[in-house]
């Protein structure tokens, strides 16, 4: 009653290659779960056939890195990985240009999964968890190389802009229900609607908690964006939103505070906090042309996680 | 003999909170006394009265977020949980401008004390004190954010520089005694005669070497700029004095070492240090407009904390 | 038979800490021998004098800091609180000019030893070898105060740039003999080929396979830079080749993996990384106008030892 070989290698090597690298693609919404990265990379294939190529293609490269490196299985098996490598072939697609984008983006997402590994080891030893940081130094050192190797070119949405000559541009105008889709979206880099339904029904499918935190938090980040009175632009394309979004999952989801009563109210802080970190880091980047990415989100989190262990009740 | 509801408040809750608050503010000076904090607090108040409520507010601020957050009391008493909370919120009174300033500074002062608490947590490992180095990074962020967000308005005393274009500038006159306030009121962004007095005698009264070390890294820090050749505007307005104060205070009275017989050159080498290391910083902020605050100090004392454990002579 | 106090000054302690200073100058390659430092200093001697003397200085101030600072006596003898104060007095040397070039070059050797010791002990927690990062940020924050401070002058070969201008030149030819011996002699800031024939000696004294990666690092980073077509003269200057030939050999030889049976080819993995970190490094630096330094060789080291702890296997 032996299986044979072929056998063994589907449903020995390939399924759980395949479900890691799912659960990669969803661990970009701190999500651990197959069908919500499934559904996730049907939104990402049906807004662009090659990104979503390489969004699969990184996930499985990150999870084989993981693999072979001998990183401990629950690791890999969680998509722990994969999320940056998924993150960071998918901004490498998008940012880059020219014949070698895609060699440059599939090595990208190896090397994403090793700059994981490394910063795991740096950073856990003061437990905190490395989120996306790995995938956010990673392309940007990568685009930053750009200005100075010629074979990889840097796609011209890009410009590296000079703080003396900034003008502040409120126009555009503001439509909510236009906003909803392009907050949640563009964690994945998308801003269209079905793709934004897709991904919300993705990640209720993970969890209710989920799906009404993930709501929520873009509802706050458009709030306090327009109150703080960000470009208008920038807020309905979902740049202020998909960090915010990020936070508060992570806050008030995946990285709970038992001790704490207040959990809702202190993730609707930390993603109110994401927006004028967006502002920053946005400023911060400007001189030369890098996006702000997931560090927003990044840094958000990382401030609340650090300061509850020194203010229990937050 | 119980005491009655009115007075439990007032000797239960609001002495201790404004004791704490007090200290708070002499905290920044890296003093835990509440006279000390007072007779500043006179000092800022006489210079600026809207300077006065916000300090004494933001102080208030922070502690409290320290006692409702859940921090260990003592951390809270000791007014650890205010100063990054005191320099917040006069930096950003000063640094900003609109109708929004006094909202903005005082939630300002409230997010120092939460990134205080994660600052806390993330260089506990590694046994340094976080300095202000909270407020600094918070500042930072905030002046950096106002490129974004209409909102909040940046004072037009702040502006990017390029490095390309920059011009060396020592002209100016320099006078010993006009200087000599300058440096110590910068500490709480002061540069008035009076003021400087009032800090004089705020500091000797917390203790006679801390007065003593004061006045000696005022004057290392005037004759250090001097013979490197920094502007002379910039020394007359004390911006070099105030880190070089506050270091030599830090290396050589506060975080002493038991080990080494030159404490007191070590702290004036640091004092030295601190002047280049103003210069650096400032040339770093250029191209974002932002102005050095105290990392110079945190940085110069770092270096010699660090430096200590393995050179343990130092 | 007791020996005279000059030959017990002599025995007892200048040839001790002639020794550590001359192992001080080999650690900038990673190698702890005196006949190798003294092959190397002749090497710097023969193609400046100068550069020659401060070399030796820097590494005896370096060491005797560490002595008189109380730093653990075998950490001394090892030259590895002489390396960075060999690279800073060297780097300061070329880098600054005027007539206080010499005094702020072995003020800041001594102070290089200081940061190392802070940096051993901030980063001793984590595990991670401090290489030449105190060097590196001593460096660069020396080379930007000069911009403040009139005294210290920097040398005009730097000058800061606008990305937004920035014109990517590939000009130049490519001849791989001429280049092969900038590579290794751009660690000690040459580019002759007398200078690189000796530093290979001296590296193949140390060890064979330490030359032998040497040699391999050194057309990897070659051909890696040609490849991802970077500037030619850059190339031929040697300038992506040191950084590359410095992180294989911290890689493959010096900090080994015993369980990989992959360190060869991990190590021409991290010399190939260190080319586009070396373009990245020189673009996020060039509204400073500052050099790389070995900043590429720290990171790409760094990188892959954390990833080991994590990803066993590599």
């Amino acid at each position: 009653m032996r299986k044979d070989g072929h056998d063994t290698f589907i449903y020995g090597s390939l399924i759980p290659l395949l479900s890691a690298s799912l659960k990669g693609i969803s661990q970009v919404f701190l999500i651990e779960k197959n069908i919500t990265g499934f559904i996730i990379l049907i939104a990402i294939t049906v807004s662009s056939y090659s990104l979503g190529i390489i969004t699969l293609l990184s996930a499985i490269i990150g999870t084989l890195v993981g693999k072979f490196g001998g990183a401990d299985e629950r690791l890999v098996n969680k998509g722990l990985m994969g999320y940056n490598s998924v993150l960071t072939g998918m901004a490498l697609h998008l940012f880059l240009s020219g014949p070698y984008m895609w060699v440059v983006a599939l090595v990208g997402s190896a090397l994403a999964a090793i700059i994981t590994a490394a910063l795991m080891q740096f950073m856990g030893e003061i437990g905190i968890p490395i989120l996306s940081f790995p995938y956010i130094i990673l392309t940007w050192s990568i685009l930053l190389a750009t200005y100075k190797l010629d074979t990889i070119k840097l796609s011209p949405s890009l410009t590296p802009q000079n703080l003396l000559n900034w003008e502040f541009n409120t126009g555009g105008k503001i439509h909510f229900i236009d906003y909803i889709f392009n907050g949640i979206g563009q964690i994945y880099f998308l801003a269209n609607a079905p793709a934004g339904i897709l991904i919300f029904i993705a990640v209720f499918w993970a969890g209710k908690k989920l799906g009404i935190y993930a709501a929520i938090g873009n509802v706050v980040a458009f709030l306090t964006a327009y109150i703080l009175g960000g470009e208008h632009t920038l807020i309905m394309l979902g740049l202020y939103g998909y960090n915010a979004i990020l936070t508060i999952v992570a806050v008030s989801v995946v990285f709970t505070n038992e001790n704490s009563r207040i959990t809702p109210l202190i993730g609707i802080l930390a993603a109110v906090l994401s927006v004028p970190i967006t502002a920053s880091v946005s400023i911060l980047l400007l001189p030369y042309g890098l996006p702000a990415l997931t560090m927003p989100f990044v840094l958000s989190t990382w401030l609340i996680l650090g300061a509850r262990k020194v203010l229990p009740r937050l």
